[in-house]
């Protein structure tokens, strides 16, 4: 499975409108790319690592797929309208990433003493 | 729901041990946290938007879970331990995000034609 990110830095000055990305624009994108697209998350970014400090993204959307080929040929037919509603809600730049996705399981119910040993 | 996102930049000339994160680390990582921790992933970037393209991430790990505030309680008591295997693997300083996580529905089957309009 492979991941397409799309990274919004969070930049002094920029403006990023999450109402209208969470509610036009990502539901959007997930219409037009259609089934090509397991999965789409979009993260709007709260703080670093310690709380109250600035997030290095304002946001990051993600689609997940079975490969980059897939993904490249929904998009492509849809790119104009998916980047022409980009400045509708920011003007930061996007940064977009290719990687392979890979799932870890978690720990089962009752295995909470790993977490003292 | 909220992810917290590792970041490992893709920097010239520094070193990733792919196959050390996937198969030590972020296994570690999972159990360590434990069942605060809803999902556990990694991503190992491929490319950029073009393929071939050097992308912008040489990793990035996520972890879902119900607040910050879980993640923390669960983090804190083997941070030491997970930090401490970070030298065996990169040379890379991670960057934290905390974020907050939408997930948005996918086209349903026989809804494809919404691509071509």
């Amino acid at each position: 499975m492979i991941k397409v990110s799309v990274f919004y830095r969070n930049q002094s000055g920029s403006r990023f409108d999450a109402d209208y990305y969470l509610s036009v624009h990502m539901p959007m994108a997930a219409k037009l790319l259609g089934r090509a697209v397991k999965s789409v998350t979009a993260e709007i970014g709260v703080s670093g690592e310690a709380p109250g400090t600035q997030p290095a993204f304002a946001a990051i959307a993600a689609f997940t797929c079975d490969s980059a080929d897939d993904f490249l040929r929904a998009f492509m037919p849809v790119a104009d309208r998916l980047q022409g509603d980009i400045p509708n809600y920011t003007d930061i730049e996007p940064v977009i990433q290719i990687s392979n996705l890979t799932e870890f399981p978690i720990a089962p119910a009752g295995n909470a003493d790993v977490k003292s040993r």
